[in-house]
């Protein structure tokens, strides 16, 4: 019996070609999905495997970037068809972005296989899929791993019944302020992340954009604000890069604890930073480990 | 010739009746005005002392307000007339203010006369009042203390010219985000900061209420969220207490450094959150240093 090749953190999620908008400039078919910046972030900290789905148009070019990032690709599918393609457009000052199309082509039909390897990963990330999907990746997990779970007001609107079920089996649900009152129906981000508590996880990861992140347990809360960032270039991306800072420095510890949640706040929120300084991963996957730790010692001192 | 009893804060501003409505409740003739709020938070942690004015309608249970927070009198006037009177009311679940009267009263015509004692106090609070009446009590001080300037949109609407003027002469500069926003036209806060920098102060203060706050030199910034409070009762005086809470977190510390600055934030970020938890100071007032030293370091317990 061969020993397996275990990740430390499995990463499901899509993967996509993203055209971007912004006042300033728009580029088409860019590096984008939830899994791409979620897994170039965690795999700074931690050995990470991607499971999602391309289609036959997905460039060498884009596989080389998680390659090089360190990720294994053995749960990339590619399929017949064209990738995911998501077409949106940043307004007013950045402050607001508006989805031209959304082309899911492959992804429409994403059945995520967990390969033997990573059955046995003590930490995973189920990105924006749809609820039935992520309950379906716990399924096929043989030991129980940490779970962050993300979501969107799709499956709010659409599956609730499935999205409660799958919260309820997670140990971290990760959402924006916007998706947090829209689950909750609570106006106050502390209240709605008290009742995301009791929907089941142990924690609640409130994302705020630039106004920072709380996670909340029923002892605990730690709040992180964001890093000061003159110019954004382009946010797509961030809350997913935050996600995979988080669960990376987590697994990288090895254990979840206060102290680990600590550091992986302040790493996430250094990622998401690199994230919003170019399009893509385009920064990201270009950051080495030294220079990240440096911010994230200059991020520390910053606070009171 | 007999020695002075100078205090180590002066805090020049506005004392006035609230009446103030909230969702839940309304109050009539609160104590309110910058200089009430800055100069109970201050008292807190220095000696201080007040310059305003009030009417013949002053009631002696406010002036029992001061003095039972320690703070001295001397540089409050006592006019013919009534005292400033400012109604208002929070609408849409608390996230917008509207002012339904602003009776000036004897404070249109305050002329703050800075007592002999006051004139070397090495720490000086302007609260919001005319930039010229402000420029006027720093032409009465002796030595130059470290000086905080609040302002507003009237002033920045109506007087620019002197607000800048007397901009030019302090050394920090604390607003809102829309007033920073407004004084300095730039969208992105950091770049507002830098502008405020270019005025004249050493260091600029944004705060951005339930958001936090940030404090800007040229070769720093420190960033501080705000303490999480579930419910807020009443949001009125919580910038001025902000301001009180920092300056008398520096004079007690008796120099201005990062370190001072650090302890000064945290100081700041609770005392305004007392000032949330209640109608006027009403809670404010009743907080122990030992009560609020435990907030602060439950505080700084909450930061990654």
């Amino acid at each position: 019996m061969s020993e397996r090749n275990t990740p430390d953190v499995v990463v499901v999620g899509s993967v996509a070609f993203d055209s971007v908008q912004t006042p300033k400039a728009r580029h088409d078919k860019l590096l984008g999905g939830s899994a791409s910046y979620t897994g170039v972030a965690s795999a700074l900290f931690a050995k990470t495997g991607l499971v999602g789905v391309v289609g036959e148009d997905f460039p060498q070019e884009y596989t080389d970037v998680f390659t090089d990032s360190g990720m294994d690709l053995q749960g990339l599918q590619r399929e017949k068809g064209k990738t995911f393609h998501w077409d949106g457009i940043y307004e007013d000052n950045m402050n607001n972005r508006r989805t031209n199309s959304t082309d899911l082509n492959v992804f429409a039909d994403f059945n995520p296989i967990i390969p033997a390897d990573y059955r046995e990963s003590p930490f995973l990330c189920l990105g924006n899929i749809a609820p039935a999907l992520q309950a379906h990746v716990l399924d096929q997990m043989e030991e129980k791993p940490f779970v962050v779970l993300d979501t969107m007001d799709l499956w709010i609107n659409t599956t609730r019944e499935d999205l409660l079920k799958v919260i309820a089996r997670v140990d971290l649900l990760t959402v924006n302020e916007h998706e947090a009152r829209h689950l909750t129906g609570k106006g106050s981000l502390l209240k709605a992340a008290q009742k995301i508590l009791d929907l089941g996880p142990t924690y609640a990861l409130i994302k705020k954009g630039e106004h920072g992140a709380f996670l909340m347990s029923r002892e605990d809360i730690l709040i992180v604000p964001a890093w000061p960032l003159v110019e954004v270039l382009d946010p797509t991306g961030a809350g997913d890069t935050f996600a995979g800072g988080l669960i990376g420095t987590l697994a990288a510890r090895g254990r979840v604890d206060r102290e680990g949640f600590r550091q992986a706040l302040v790493n996430a929120t250094v990622t998401a930073a690199y994230t919003c300084e170019a399009f893509s991963v385009d920064r990201l996957r270009q950051v080495s480990r030294r220079e990240l730790d440096a911010r994230a010692e200059e991020f520390r001192n910053m606070l009171p």
